[in-house]
């Protein structure tokens, strides 16, 4: 072929593929949104609008990759977990963080519209996400990774919600805002906003205080895959599953339920409750 | 803080910096853009308005990230190339390639409507593209690459032309199109065309023959960066610009040309005229 | 400084840090040990100075990085597995890999006259090894690799003592020998050499069938470890000990007793009687 | 075969394959050489004998590793030169980066009673290396990179030969002299040197002042490569040579003399008498 000459420089595409065996956490982030959410006016502490449409988009993602086991988000970013055993794109680093990127972006972007009908989008200031992998080998790490967003949520909204409510409400300027939280714990934010503002934090909408849990509800599947009998028996390495198993879990995962929730995923209770996510 | 205790799964976290001094090529590829086509009936062999849109992203892309300094993209895909010494986002892998997914789609998503005004998307179907980043350490390899993808255009376009063609215009079915093609040369394409369809390959359109190149007409900025006095006098090293330095040639990017060209971008000429891109 | 402004080529370096919470197996190979056996004249199948030579230069690597918890040979190769939360060298894959290299090459040569007083080293023609690091996330993935290469060190010996007797004892060309043993099972094997050779393989030399474990017998610092009150009290991420804890802890694995074995570590057995290992 | 079930977990193997057509620095360093050279007493500020066995130890690892263009040491390290299009291991990192640290050691340790014959090597207190693999896309980056390492040497030196001199001659404490060096410039080393010891540093061994070149003189062979007829012409990618062609290169190189210099690798003079070292 006539590009035979050329065609040496593939040789330099070097491909990063993911461990085996690992949970994988694509986590997707707005890019620019401090700017973005002013330029689209977005409510201050949370707009509630945005937020619906980071889920809506989220959410939409999940239906397309059906590999995706649960979400969580909050703000402007979104962690989607995929199994130990998903080997979507053979588990390729770029091809994995590029596709979760555009595909957040393609949805963010057309149901935009459905959220903030009246502040259509400027073609030369479009919301964009970058993305990364992580890596989590042990199920506690992985749990923890989740404990860690949802914690951090909430360390914000109170500080969000503390901060806002003496800018709008007490008519502070931001700087002296800031100075009255400097050094305050959680314990006092609540006092402040109870006292000063008549805001019970706890009566706070739970989304939020929580962030956004969005389940594909796979306990059927999970305890089918376990159940079924695997074309070689094996304790050890992956079950291989024939060509019409795979067919029919991929079908299952298909019409399984997707939930939002906005609960807690730092306790006990959610994993004992869903004890198929980790045993998956 | 209360989410100390989980902050250590941070350390998870793998960066991969792409090595200095090396030209980086993120090439953006569409997503099943085989039924892509087929859903929103591109013409065959090639659909000039998915080809202008294509186009118009990545002119869009690239005044947004001001760091491309030229790209070039046929079908359904498009390299962007970021210069030896180009530090956006300390060059980050994850964060380019996603960051380039995602503007990509961002753009082609939000120009949709002019090329196609009579295909609106479907939700449930929307375009999407992954990325992935390679480098390049000499200009002879980066030249090399874009040549490969263009005699690859060429390749491509010669065939499908011709496929289509016997097909379209021949009444033949594809697989019996397939098979007068096997084994045929250059010439015999040409040939086929000439004397069964009156189509002389040579004149058709220089966009279908040899892609698009888009390119930031830096010239003068790449001159001013040579003759300007580093803060370091250095004859190693990159040179390190003063602050005001700096701004001053952000700004040249932002203004400079960007010229969409279809031209030989495989012989000499054209980096000959243009020799401040592998000098810069 | 003189030299700053060379010094930009240092970030040129990359690391490689390996993934936290997953198990580390560093596997050390002989280099061209096919001809380096010719060479020294190693009896085959198994030369039992060699076999020797490589678990003393083994045990002496254990006993030079306390860090291995357990080591695995036969043949020219030798695996070392560091624990989930081993920090040596901050987990950098180039430092691990090349350290273990080296270490095992220096102990291996030095103690080359022990075993081998009668062929001195010749040296222009000295032993090296190559090694590489592989994460495993799972326990299971872990023991499963130690099985793969217990049932590879099973497999080759009952090749090699069969190809060996047939040429050794049988007269046969080598040629001949493995046409002999072409397409047969392991029954077939043990018929073999018990019928034409007089040879009970299963009452061979164990470290033949079996290879080498040797283990550092940590049960009591396992324990210690679990016990310990950390200063920082916490379910999540791996406890953080008080400095004295630490030099305690390291005093102990000084202290422990390495064990050489030759025993089955497939089945379960041996992982129950340990079962702090993969508790650690 | 038996094995088959265990045999998944090759897949957890990664490659990293270096970059091609860019340069390969590996540098070996010794590892804990502060407490090394006090257990067989290094003479201070410099061991000759040390450093010829550095020296020696690397000229044998390039008799036995012809890949190697040039190298340069210093101290306890020491830097070893890939070519751009060098397949060695096919330009596998951990395979690079443990060989050559194996490779060192073995001859470091071989070669010892050579150079230390009063000082025989402790079983327990062995010499070890490890090793590192750095990318240089471009000729002037790896000039600078061997151009920071000569820089160091010689700042090291001079500070090193004026801490032991106050030491040595001038009796001072360790502590003493490092404060009186706090602060100083070259220059004013020099002075103390020449004023209080009479030791003129110019004059002092070039070895220790400019550390040690070992250069495969490849002249002749690298003008035969860029004359030789590749099978397939082409003004691009590496040339396609036949296998006897490559085998004649291999036998120059095992040919070609190695010579080993102490000279200034920073300015000009030397890259333009050798000027196919980075033609080739």
């Amino acid at each position: 072929m006539a590009n035979s000459r050329f065609e040496y420089v593939k040789s330099f595409e070097r491909e990063s593929y993911l461990l085996p065996s690992s949970w994988i956490v694509i986590r997707v982030d707005g890019r620019g949104f401090h700017k973005f959410s002013d330029k689209y006016k977005f409510a201050k502490p949370n707009d509630i609008r945005a937020l619906n449409l980071m889920n809506a988009a989220a959410k939409a993602l999940m239906n397309n990759i059906t590999e995706v086991i649960l979400a969580y988000g909050d703000s402007d970013e979104y962690s989607f977990v995929l199994g130990r055993n998903c080997q979507l794109f053979e588990r390729r680093e770029a091809k994995l963080v590029s596709t979760f990127a555009s595909t957040f972006t393609a949805n963010y972007i057309t149901l935009w519209n459905q959220f903030f009908s009246k502040e259509p989008l400027d073609p030369t200031f479009l919301p964009t996400f970058d993305s990364r992998a992580v890596l989590y080998p042990t199920d506690q790490s992985l749990r923890d990774y989740l404990a860690w967003r949802q914690a951090d949520c909430h360390i914000n909204n109170l500080y969000n919600t503390s901060f806002w409510a003496l800018v709008l409400k007490g008519g502070m300027t931001p700087n002296d805002a800031e100075s009255e939280l400097c050094g305050t714990i959680s314990k006092d934010k609540h006092e402040i906003l109870f006292t000063r503002f008549g805001i019970n934090y706890n009566a706070e909408n739970e989304m939020f205080k929580k962030g956004t849990l969005i389940i594909r509800e796979l306990k059927d599947i999970a305890e089918a895959e376990m159940t079924a009998t695997p074309v070689v028996s094996t304790h050890t390495g992956p079950a291989i599953l024939s060509k019409r198993q795979l067919e029919r879990i991929e079908k299952r995962r298909r019409k399984a339920d997707i939930n939002v929730l906005h609960t807690d995923i730092i306790k006990d209770d959610f994993w004992l409750e869903r004890s198929w996510i980790l045993k998956g």
